[in-house]
């Protein structure tokens, strides 16, 4: 099998496998029990939470677990306009968000909130005027994506920052990670942001972990109400196991600077072993996130491009694995014609993808194009 | 170690442990993705669902998974407040439900809705009288747990889903069913409840796993918006592993009539065995669901006494694990005395123990109380 899908998620690592094990078969005890079984297996959450927190220059009582990436950008999202509603009624994000974003966005305009939703330049970077021009007094929330996860375009947080202060704006800056996360030198306070969502299976963890970085003495509301646990943010027996792999996995990550170098490299190659086959043209911008190729094969649909390549094995995807059978809004924001997004593919590169996987994966879709050229004859 | 604090959290059981490792290691892709290695992913969870469905005599698409049994009453409560707020502004509902229901009514009732917490009778259970008299024209959610997690009563669900037909109640029927899942034998249909929560690790499944089963036909709202996963009711990619493990966890329950009469016989032993201690009085009610003794061991506080069982490695606890530190609201419902509520004991049972360990339990219990008496002299 070469798998180029690790946007859409990853291969859990032995670490992380090892330390849910550990989390089901030995400290299986209740995080909340003050015996010694149950503060065992808070002391492994409390050790992840410390991981995490450490790898993106935060403080451990900073990070709140949830149930997915998902779910984290939920609470940044629903639990900073609940805080804040008496403040202002308006929210500024991007039209390339995740679905988690934009859905959650779309039930607060019925709520009556204002959303505006900035479009991207053409290499899928939201601009600094329409920042500067929409951010003010009655903002409340700032919500841009770290990586936009079908392009891999990265975009300007540290601005929307910049701009928040300068403005003397009320708004809390909210900013997806789930794509950059583990793969970017993330630091909160670089960024700017006071709040920050990631995954925990697009980084070598398990499907259903992600956590909320929320800046200290920033307040936001609750979304799950209950026994108070990750300090009454997220209430719910915490998911020791799954907890425990995302703090493994997290260990298990390279220094993100030196991956991201070696990693570029790798990207500029395996753009020049694609480059053979003439069909091919890049939709991601030049300064993507090395980590997300997203092209077109000229004259040749996803749909059935994608089925024949998984039926050599080798697996890519169409776009979000969240935005299944819809048309790209993102390859549409940044001014693709129909076709072209038509035929788009998103590969998606995980650490341990090697160049000969990408020859082979040129070596199928020039197999491919092949067949298929002559079957239309 | 002897573990008698299974309503807590109980030891994942091999089967699931297994079905978690085969989705972490092998069927590891991203359920939506459209490709084999998606699709099997997606199968697992499907399998999983089924087999859900079937134990509470449902149907597959009736079953929506959670992060946890907590999520789970979030989702049920919000999402049919959500819902049905132009019918009524009135919720009717218990003193002695879990925190993950008693504060999302608070939540509620902070928002405008008319909250009426029933109180039980001195068995724990609620009144056919205060239901018939609460239960209105104006009331949209009944939440009522089916087995209380401190001392084990069994509440009357199909009185209140029979009430709310006589009166001609808009109101949807939801049931904590977190404590009496996999122990009672459970039909929706039977109960006649509209919504029914569960969670995963109080059956040998992992923690971070629960679920909702909502009638057909029943609309609710979301809680969390996104790639619309769970039918939009759940959005973010599945927690598979822990799905599959719960799906493996529920396959390795018992027939429910046949362990629900031999866990009778262990509890009346159990209780014969603890009667040979002078000071234990039983807290919770002849007819409880045998798989919670709530007792109280008459002039020994609580603390002191779990932690000296837990140096014999003996774990019970004072009552629920997510209502750490205060003193017991539903001892002081059934009307008992602070001092007796101070000295409570909850011990709480799976399939897997023994009458042996109840024996040592009470030599454990003498022998400390004895010391105890000594000390103070």
């Amino acid at each position: 099998m070469i798998y180029l899908d690790n946007s859409a998620t990853t291969k859990p690592c032995k670490t992380a496998v090892e330390a849910i094990n550990n989390a089901l078969c030995e400290n299986w005890g209740n995080p909340s029990s003050t015996y010694s079984h149950g503060i065992s297996a808070l002391e492994i959450i409390e050790d992840s939470r410390k991981t995490v927190a450490n790898f993106i220059g935060a403080k451990p009582d900073e990070i709140f677990f949830t149930g997915s990436g998902t779910e984290a950008n939920n609470l940044a999202i629903f639990g900073c306009v609940n805080a804040l509603k008496k403040k202002g009624k308006k929210i500024v994000s991007t039209a390339i968000e995740h679905p988690s974003v934009l859905e959650a966005l779309k039930k607060l305009k019925d709520d009556g909130y204002e959303i505006v939703l900035l479009s991207p330049n053409e290499n899928g970077q939201i601009k600094e005027e329409d920042l500067r021009k929409e951010i003010d007094g009655n903002t409340i929330l700032v919500s841009i994506m770290l990586v936009n996860n079908e392009i891999g375009s990265v975009e300007p947080i540290e601005m929307a920052s910049k701009i928040i202060k300068e403005k003397n704006s009320p708004a809390l800056l909210h900013c997806d990670a789930v794509q950059g996360f583990g793969k970017l030198p993330i630091k909160v306070s670089n960024l700017g942001v006071d709040l920050m969502s990631a995954s925990g299976h697009k980084i070598h963890a398990s499907k259903g972990i992600g956590f909320l970085y929320k800046k200290s003495g920033i307040n936001i509301h609750p979304v799950i109400y209950g026994g108070g646990q990750e300090k009454g943010l997220r209430s719910g027996t915490e998911a020791a196991p799954l907890i425990a792999g995302l703090g493994a996995a997290v260990k298990a990550l390279p220094d993100p600077n030196k991956q991201l170098t070696l990693q570029q490299e790798f990207y500029l190659k395996a753009k020049e072993i694609l480059s053979e086959v003439k069909a091919i043209k890049f939709n991601s911008p030049d300064n993507a996130l090395p980590y997300i190729l997203n092209i077109s094969i000229d004259g040749y649909k996803s749909e059935p491009m994608l089925n024949a390549l998984a039926l050599e094995n080798i697996y890519v995807s169409k776009g979000s694995a969240c935005a299944k059978g819809h048309r790209s809004y993102v390859l549409s924001e940044i001014g693709l014609s129909n076709d072209r997004i038509d035929s788009a593919i998103r590969i998606s590169f995980s650490r341990e993808n090697t160049l000969e996987e990408i020859e082979t994966l040129k070596n199928a879709i020039l197999k491919i194009t092949e067949k298929m050229r002559r079957f239309k004859k």
